[in-house]
């Protein structure tokens, strides 16, 4: 990837987030996002996958299963896992994602959000393209887990994406279906033929 | 999506494909990759998602998931779920899927193949896009499980689209990924601002 392109940082978040009735809820972490979204993100170049939870249980969980393909059995038998988990940084909440991507200097980080539908401050695909190419702060991009982020997590981001797939029709997307396909939108090449 | 563009379907097949060793296997079925593909798939527009295996009671793994959310308790406490998995076709294997798409009219069907290598007959996503609104052939896009197709379902595609991902960089997507990315190469909008 070019090396002059902005930071654009992943961050998953299991709190606050929405289930089907609109509830807020904490949901848990799944083996398979970690796996599946570090894979993506790993092939777009990301650097940073912060998986984000409150509960103490379920940092150990990410720990762990960190630890097993990074260090444990699983580092020899399966490098490509290894190389793909060693971006995961688990984290108790957006706060913390924020603080970390700011560092030291406390450098400004533009928090975009993502949703299946249509809200809050519209930041297209395009524009968020020529933010990174253009080398610009850093990008947080943020999904939810569940029926996705809740009214207080999507208050606090600068901007949020149009949704995939079109007003009306089915728009259910796996959020590893929606962070792959964001991740092409963003930093795929261009020349496809 | 407009319904003057030629069907594309998708094919998912757990055999024959290759293992990290290069060796031909069969894999397993998954429910997550009925899940996360079929409403993927569905989001596209696709109408038919064929996952195939040769093995018997995998093809009953397959029914008994889609009759639980299709006509079990599952469709009326998860309506988008049975939406999604109304488009899963089990089939035995490749033979089976063609001779689906083509129809009693024993229409030609346009077999693309997808890979993380590049390899045989390429063709860009640019053109497949074209080929599609210019409403020609029905499309069967055939992915792999495991470490991939094997050279005897590679042989038999009309074409190979180029792999996602640059050339020597980290390469190892999902196929969940792969497919949710593909679809979007292929049938999203373009119009992204």
């Amino acid at each position: 990837m070019n090396a002059s392109t902005a930071e654009l940082a992943i961050g998953l978040l299991h709190y606050p987030v929405l289930n089907k009735r609109g509830e807020t809820i904490g949901s848990a972490v799944t083996n398979l996002d970690l796996h599946d979204i570090s894979r993506a993100a790993r092939t777009y170049g990301v650097k940073n996958y912060f998986v984000a939870t409150p509960f103490e249980d379920q940092l150990e969980l990410i720990e762990e299963i960190a630890e097993h393909w990074l260090n444990g059995h699983g580092a020899s038998a399966n490098p490509a896992r290894k190389e793909a988990l060693e971006i995961v940084r688990a984290v108790d909440g957006l706060d913390t994602m924020v603080e970390t991507m700011s560092g030291p200097s406390r450098q400004r980080v533009l928090v975009v959000a993502t949703s299946a539908r249509q809200q809050g401050t519209q930041m297209s695909y395009g524009a968020l393209r020529s933010h990174l190419k253009m080398n610009r702060e850093p990008v947080l991009l943020l999904f939810g887990t569940a029926h996705g982020l809740a009214p207080e997590i999507m208050d606090r981001a600068d901007a949020v994406l149009p949704p995939i797939g079109r007003q009306g029709d089915y728009n259910h997307l796996s959020v590893r279906s929606a962070v792959s396909i964001i991740l092409d939108r963003l930093l795929g090449d261009r020349d496809r033929g």
